[in-house]
């Protein structure tokens, strides 16, 4: 299975949600990126259709979005 | 691992949602419940903390809400 990707901004909510995703799916099929830190992958996340985080991409290209942590406007501050 | 519970009430976030966390966590590590049919559920989900659906509870007891199809007051209607 090709990996999901987990984007979240280092918030409690993201940090909650990343251990329930990493849990649930198994941490070998999910890439973990901090947009807060790597911030040249915002423009990958709003790309991939994520306006808020925490948000799981998935192999086929749909985006969740878990609870609410942060809004990418509150990301890119 | 214990079963996670997903409920949705049949919208269309809740349908795309749910193929999605089939897709991810494996069809049979999560049951899969329609408050909008199984009414007698909606208090069990109020309890486990869902204020809208789709919404995954975890193993854990962890609520995850997933993008949004309903508040809680719309299933109940």
């Amino acid at each position: 299975m090709a990996k999901s990707v987990f984007y979240h901004a280092g918030c409690p909510v993201c940090v909650s949600a990343e251990q329930d995703i990493i849990t649930l799916i198994g941490e070998e099929n999910v890439e973990v990126v901090n947009i807060g830190e790597v911030r040249s992958r915002i423009a990958e996340a709003e790309t991939a259709g994520v306006t808020s985080v925490p948000a799981l991409v998935t192999p086929n290209g749909n985006v969740l979005h878990i609870n609410f942590g942060a809004s990418m406007a509150d990301v890119k501050g």
